[in-house]
């Protein structure tokens, strides 16, 4: 075995040994955990910036662009929040030992199912060191231990982030094991990780799609995840063009490199004269260039707009770039959907109830919307409380992965003697 | 692409459409398909023999053994069986569709989630040729699309099922390729079919250990599988000794070949000298072989039981053997199903009322009871109705997989031009 494998054994036996803990804990056990990680962050203010000048330094030596140095700095807005974000976390329900749908059966035991941790969680990311804090709070919350594999730019701060978060669970009584980081940056260790199915029950990444697909492709241990965000917002012939017209551009632009912004826009061929020109017009305005089908394109009148290419319809532009189709009705714009889209978030404007009804049940998506803005599947505006992501999977969890997603339900049966006959 | 490639694309491009025509289908059209699949079969009883006898044939000439011949036997009994299990599914109540927890969000959205069919599952199996309706029956029910892929010894048999069930799918008006099997015996194409991640949501072996575990080291597809039933009957000291001899007994001997089984025997130390000896008693006159802890072997007396080597904790018998072994208390109990279970099935036996509660919160198995037999685990017995098999993994679904966990859930919102800020 060599020294990363044994590295990567190590820190599985600690997590698996911690969450029989953590799941065993009550939820003031956990809560009194999570107040301490927070206070224990609170308090490493200047160990977290020692350790974080140490990875802007080396950042800075290996020439990265100013915006990437920007989202690496560790500020004490920054920390103040990651502690809020813990506190937060820590007021959400109780995910766990909750028992539903407990049902005698014609024998008299009773069977239901029971909401219990996953377990393992290894989180591999390349995203700003907050992720450390924000998807440790969530596995605790949870009862899972956590596995953590941030970014080798960012090593220093998640390193000092986990070990305050660490002596928080430490304080309150329960293992450190629940938190760990990788200590290592050698890339080896993520494909250990990945083969570590006697130790970790889930993956979830969470970084570019580079780093999604090399996932996929190694993990011998489920992965949670998400790929892509392409996400249509269709206009119907009974739309109410005022609500459309806002709708569009509050998807399209109210932030643009994110995953439920929209990026392709159908419009039924009977509004669509109507709809267009004032809404190419407000989006242009707006810094966004528009990349038409023929149909599209000959309603531009003299609005500087671009001919579609077919490449336009099936990528995620994640920048103020919006492919427009006008589709013949509502069977094509459901036909282009299940075509081109990634299966993120799609949403219809419409008046009209029964094909509201239809678009709901038909578009194969984590989030279907009637007559609102795709910006919103997100663990915050649905109510869910923070997210590790938002899931494209079919299986376990779609859309955004709260508490719940990170639980699974076992069944339990209450007897008195039944026997099988 | 080989010609076994195209071929297994074809049969993907075909389900892909059907299984939208599927997930749109109302209940009343899935019921009706069924009523129809039921009666093509039931119509097909030459047909079904025919291929049956070259099945049967090719089984001689290959030297299989009687049980293995009796196994792929298409009885007038067995196809009445197959017709009356169709009839079954559809009775179920109909999983897609259903909105549940749709609440207002501040902002006046609702936001709820809906039950929503997978899309195209591939099952693999090697068992009898019922599979073939019975898997075929509960896909189309929850409004998916199947692949089936079934063992070379039952190829003929298993093309006859399906060719009736299609018939079945095209007289209700949906599509044939709802059900379609691999038309070929070729094992390239089980390969074909674990990479064709484009078409195919989800995997569900039904087999033995050695199929399984090459199905998971080659797919790139989400598999529920089902991989040992290592199962665990805990008698704690505060049982009903009378009740827990009957629990033991029917855990172990109620049928043996089968994976909810009980294969190793926990006794609490405080009642071990006077619960064993009867239990011995009573297994080895129904002719259990006993393989004994140190002092489970002590309390023997004059019963020929073995002393058990570590292996035997650890090995699923799927025959009249036990493991027992004499634990110092509930946490040791505890300790040993964490380290030996398979995660399929465990019970306690116990009249104590925290000490239940705690055995149901700490341990991790898809099914975990108090005082019944952990031959229970199982769909009918859940009262799922049928079902594709018992999940011992955690993601998705655990224990028993009927036609919820072919299911998935979607988000949905309701706005009325919500935008977000």
């Amino acid at each position: 075995m060599t020294d990363i494998a044994q590295l990567v054994q190590t820190l599985g036996v600690a997590a698996r040994a911690a969450a029989r803990g953590l799941a065993a804990a009550s939820g003031t056990q956990r809560n009194a955990a999570l107040t301490a990680m927070a206070r224990r962050l609170s308090d490493s203010q200047e160990a977290l910036q020692r350790a974080n000048a140490l990875d802007l330094d080396e950042a800075a030596r290996n020439g990265l662009s100013e915006a990437m140095i920007d989202r690496l700095r560790l500020t004490p807005a920054r920390i103040l929040d990651m502690v809020e974000g813990i506190r937060q976390v820590e007021a959400l329900p109780d995910p766990v030992g909750e028992i539903t749908e407990l049902r005698p059966r014609p024998n008299g035991m009773m069977v239901g199912r029971m909401r219990m941790p996953l377990g393992v969680i290894g989180v591999i990311y390349e995203s700003r060191p907050n992720v450390t804090a924000d998807a440790a709070a969530l596995c605790v919350k949870s009862g899972n231990a956590v596995i953590l594999r941030g970014g080798s730019e960012a090593h220093h701060s998640n390193q000092a982030i986990a070990a305050a978060l660490a002596e928080g669970l430490s304080e309150a009584g329960l293992s450190a094991g629940a938190v760990q980081t990788v200590p290592t940056t050698d890339r080896a260790a993520v494909g250990e990780l990945l083969r570590a199915d006697r130790y970790v029950d889930v993956i979830i990444p969470r970084g570019g799609k580079g780093l999604i697909q090399r996932i996929i492709d190694e993990s011998r241990i489920p992965v949670i995840k998400h790929l892509d965000g392409l996400c249509h917002t269709y206009v119907d012939r009974y739309a109410d063009l005022a609500m459309a017209q806002e709708l569009v551009f509050n998807g399209k632009m109210q932030r643009t490199g994110v995953c439920n912004a929209t990026e392709t826009l159908l419009v039924h061929q009977a509004v669509a004269a109507e709809f267009l020109p004032p809404m190419m017009d407000r989006l242009i305005q707006a810094g966004c260039e528009l990349r038409c089908c023929p149909r599209a394109f000959a309603l531009a009148g003299g609005h500087p707009v671009t001919a579609a290419g077919p490449e336009d319809f099936d990528t995620e532009f994640l920048a103020p770039i919006l492919a427009v189709r006008v589709v013949d009705g509502m069977d094509q714009a459901l036909e282009h959907i299940d075509q081109h889209s990634s299966r993120h978030t799609e949403t219809i404007v419409t008046t009209h109830h029964q094909r509201a009804m239809r678009f709901l049940r038909e578009v194969d998506s984590s989030a279907v919307m009637v007559n609102a803005s795709t910006r919103f599947n997100d663990g915050f505006q649905f109510g869910l409380g923070a997210e590790m992501g938002i899931s494209t999977d079919k299986l376990h969890v779609r859309g955004p992965v709260g508490l719940e997603g990170l639980t699974a339900l076992k069944y339990v049966v209450l007897g008195h003697g039944q026997l099988r006959s």
